[in-house]
């Protein structure tokens, strides 16, 4: 891997920070963050501008240019990667690290007095240009919103932003109308006394008229923004995907609708104008909902007084809570998924002894799998397949340059996931191929019992789900070990595999309470650098429970694993376990057999029905 | 209970806000709030100014009163006690229902145009000024620093500030001198580059100069505030208390001392003068160490540039990492407190079915034991001393009209602490002086499940506290019950009862890590309304763990209980605990022989000896 020379493309970039064709005043400084203009996890070619800017195309990294300088700051998964990707012109600021400045702190360390900082006000969140012009302001400088994105002027060969045909989903897959979801936000909306409300993540668009997209590569998502008035809705979004048939059927756009549910199509460049036409337009109490995590442009087309921020919208809220033609989907997915993986173990099992499996081989066989389920999509995420040390890089991704073959003498980890057009799945298995030493049993079964002890846990209505992650610890705390990731993410319908606004996680304390319809992956793990990873990972649904008593008349609530997937037997020390864990593994293993026993069967997938039987037999006795 | 009868106050306090002699401007609101000018938990008489102008004196409320209204805002603990201590002058504002007001919006509903609301800027803490003073300016009023209090104006037999003498402690408590404390506080200082610290609680003052107080009850402490420099030390304190030889050798103020060392006495009321005079004489890049708790009065002093503001500050940190010495005296503490408490249960035993002893007796009893011991100072709360029905009122104190006589038939629940020259208690046992119920059992032994789960948790060193809350409901919550309140709290050594930055609470998230040597509660429990509470509360010390392996090399930590009293076995359904937790139990309970049994036996206590061994006997083993 060698690092991408940059230096003409600095020179570049200097030129235009100075360039009146592009700036009012010149910008000192010019900042480049990760994200696209609805802040995004996965972003399309044309938005990885920092990559291109910088050749460091990790997932999470700001790079500012100055006059003298070009800096990176990027987090500890990355410090290596970057280091590789980038040429001498780059500074690598490692995040996390005790002496590493904030980029507030660097900038005010190296410009000259009274200097501008220009960054892209569609991309940098306004939560985030609030804190940094701030800190800027009080050392005599200017944060300053630069229109025209500069990396774009310079990108001579930057892509077309993708603009893919849209998928309409019916009833049976959303089990609620386009409408009568725009009815209950504007429900949610007089509640609050909003009389518009601004969509600007991909996820909340597709989830609010029911479409999906392939605008983005593992979210099923396009490139859009809604603005939805009391009376009104319109939808900003470009080419011709307007004028296929099946959608104009489906949004109803040539159908005598009542005025409130006319959709009004407008190119996706006219957001800006229009907030502004509309923020001109308020009178006083009428309030405008927009997320805080929204861009600094559209945020700012809104008067202050006018505005109504929220950290997570009403539509984040309505999405997480999975009705029962979702969850229904979900479960559908997660047996089809189950079976390709029954299908990829089976066949790894009697493969992988003869040496010529590697890690992308695995990889893509577990996609070929997959792709011959009914309604499968695409993959939700960058297939994690890492074998002995690969294991323990949290967010590894094979390429040629690591790829390891697997063997019978080393761990495998698997996580992977996949876009059905019924739901989203993510799952983790770890597995042996030869014989496991006691020491890597140990350490499996440790995060199993974690796994086990929040998937079994049992909660009252309203509790946060931060307030389950320690449960997923205590056996490997026990024991002296821990493991530096959260515990769980919110997990979409055929959406984004990672979604807000509930989690698990000792990080976070914003995040919603965890509702009955929520789905979350429960994933402890446990990492040695240089030799193992070890992760168990289930899909999870939050259910009602059913206790012995009810505390003022709380009632309490449970998960219900989606994912049905073996767990490999051979990696537990049994006498590690409780009578409990041993039962809740037979019973999920029991489960596994029924349900996805059928379905092999049904799909006369009669080797890989077998190896599912053998894996799933009972655990002998606790000793 | 009779209300108190208001309305000439209230007359009168509207003549005030008015009065020009009093008010640059007539303020046509004026907050009364519940705290003291060092924003302390327990305050002093003079300081109860909500209780003087309203009749309602419980812990926490909030009164406003403006020209046409009087209305107090409190929390579900107080509603029935401020409805019958209020008379028909007052509307009561119950916090927590939804349908309440906040005090920004009612003012705002309330108040006619561009309105003054007044505060004493001496009792509101700077954060708390800012997020009102900001609702109100946003709908056209404004929030005014009133310098004189209101209340005072017209409190006419207000009683004096105390100003007690003060006790002076040695090394053997305290284990570092003050000298040493100044040295380690100067160091922190010039770490984030500050040139100023201001002490303003209370116990931070008490804590830096080893000294002593009993301005308040139940917390050893003693008006005063101080401002460290980096060359200075200034103590405002009133009074002939530094006439005190003793305070005055301990001082070394007679001394010929390293300039640095000489402490500077001045008045307690010439705190804001000379701060202001501080900060009128700073240099650029000169900061001042303020808790951004502290008064708005003494916040604003110092220009907004130059303050350097934490939520807790080094002293806070400092003082809640006990040394040897303060950890020994602790240990001492509580075998004092247990042999106290071996006595009183020994007492109860006999006398509870005589029918003769009521919760204020049993109250009046404990406190009398605990005097008999060494080094003891007072009560370190208002004994909780409650049986039946009560025992479910969290914050139970026992008054004569709802003091209830213990029977055999009830569940009786004690807790209760003492200051001790060496170390601060605090206790909860919940006991049956006849024969438990099998759900009084059951009960009780969910409450022992989680209160174990804590005590004996392994955790990561860097772990905070709030990371462990919901051990200590798991087994509550399995079978649908739960507790309204948080786990535990920091204890002070010889100080306030509750301190910060540590705890055990699912409601904080800005919590401190914890750290060995800091001490914190351990109090689970469950409450059924209208019957009993149970509750089990130790104070544990934060230990470090011996773990089979050592992740990162992070080190682990676990909790030493430092309370050594029986937990009453007859109430322990010993079927619903696992082996490790009958362990637990009887380990602990062979503790409490061994090191309490010595002291009694010491003191020549025989029959509560008598008692602590019955009651220490080994549980049945598990069937």
């Amino acid at each position: 891997m060698s690092p991408k020379i940059t230096t003409e493309l600095l020179k570049h970039l200097r030129q235009v920070m100075k360039n009146p064709r592009y700036v009012q005043e010149p910008v000192q400084a010019y900042i480049v963050p990760s994200g696209d203009a609805h802040q995004s996890e996965y972003i399309a070619p044309c938005d990885c501008r920092r990559a291109f800017i910088s050749g460091f195309d990790g997932s999470a990294g700001t790079a500012i240019v100055t006059e003298q300088h070009a800096a990176m700051w990027t987090d500890g998964r990355y410090f290596l990667q970057a280091a590789h990707q980038m040429d001498s012109n780059w500074t690598l600021m490692k995040m996390g690290l005790k002496d590493t400045p904030t980029q507030e702190d660097w900038l005010v360390s190296v410009l000259p007095e009274g200097s501008k900082v220009g960054v892209d006000p569609f991309i940098i969140p306004a939560d985030q240009w609030k804190r940094m012009s701030k800190v800027l302001r009080s050392a005599g400088h200017d944060l300053v919103p630069v229109k025209e994105n500069l990396i774009d002027t310079i990108w001579t060969d930057c892509p077309q932003r993708p603009c893919k045909p849209l998928i309409t989903l019916d009833l049976s897959y959303t089990g609620v109308s386009w409408r009568d979801k725009i009815v209950a936000l504007r429900s949610k909306m007089a509640e609050r006394k909003v009389m518009w409300f601004v969509v600007t993540a991909l996820d909340e668009v597709a989830w609010l008229f029911n479409l999906r997209g392939s605008d983005v590569e593992y979210n099923p998502v396009f490139f859009a923004y809604a603005v939805i008035g009391m009376n009104t809705i319109r939808l900003f979004i470009d080419g011709d995907r307007m004028m296929d048939p099946a959608v104009r059927e489906h949004l109803q756009l040539d159908s005598t609708l009542e005025p409130e549910f006319k959709i009004q199509v407008m190119p996706y460049g006219s957001i800006l104008s229009e907030l502004q036409a509309v923020g001109a337009g308020l009178s006083p109490k009428e309030k405008v909902w927009l997320s805080d995590k929204a861009s600094y442009a559209l945020t700012e087309a809104i008067p202050k007084a006018y505005r109504y921020l929220t950290p997570y919208t009403p539509i984040c809220i309505a999405k997480a809570v999975k009705n029962t033609a979702e969850t229904e989907g979900m479960r559908r997915a997660h047996i089809k998924d189950a079976v390709a993986l029954c299908e990829l173990f089976n066949w790894l099992e009697k493969e992988v002894p003869k040496g010529t499996v590697t890690e992308i081989v695995a990889a893509d066989k577990a996609e070929e799998f997959r792709s011959q389920q009914k309604d499968f999509v695409e993959l939700s995420f960058a297939t994690i397949s890492s074998t002995g040390p690969n294991g323990a890089i949290i967010h590894y991704k094979p390429v040629p340059e690591t790829n390891r073959t697997l063997s019978v003498n080393e761990i495998y980890l698997l996580d992977s996931g996949a876009q059905y057009k019924d739901g989203t799945t993510d799952v983790t298995r770890t597995m042996h191929f030869g014989t496991p030493s006691a020491y890597e049993k140990e350490c499996f079964t440790y995060v199993l019992k974690g796994h086990i002890a929040v998937s079994a846990a049992i909660f009252p209505n309203g509790t946060k789900g931060h307030l389950l992650d320690s449960f997923a610890r205590s056996a490997l705390w026990d024991c002296g070990l821990d493991y530096l990731h959260g515990t769980g993410h919110g997990v979409g319908s055929f959406l984004n595999v990672h979604e807000g606004p509930c989690g698990i996680s000792y990080k976070t304390f914003a995040d919603e309470p965890l509702e009955a319809g929520m789905v979350v992956s429960d994933e402890p793990g446990y990492y040695e650098d240089g030799s193992f990873g070890i992760r168990i990972e289930n899909v999870v649904l939050v259910i009602p429970a059913e206790t012995k008593y009810n505390f003022k008349n709380r009632g309490s609530l449970t998960f219900e694993p989606l994912t049905l997937v073996p767990i490999q037997t051979k990696m537990i020390d049994v006498n590690l376990l409780t009578e409990k864990e041993r039962n809740w593994v037979n019973e999920y293993h029991q489960k596994c057999r029924e349900v996805v026993g059928a379905e092999l069967e049904r799909q006369g997938r009669h080797e890989a029905l077998r190896w599912l039987l053998r894996e799933t037999e009972p655990l002998a006795p606790v000793q």
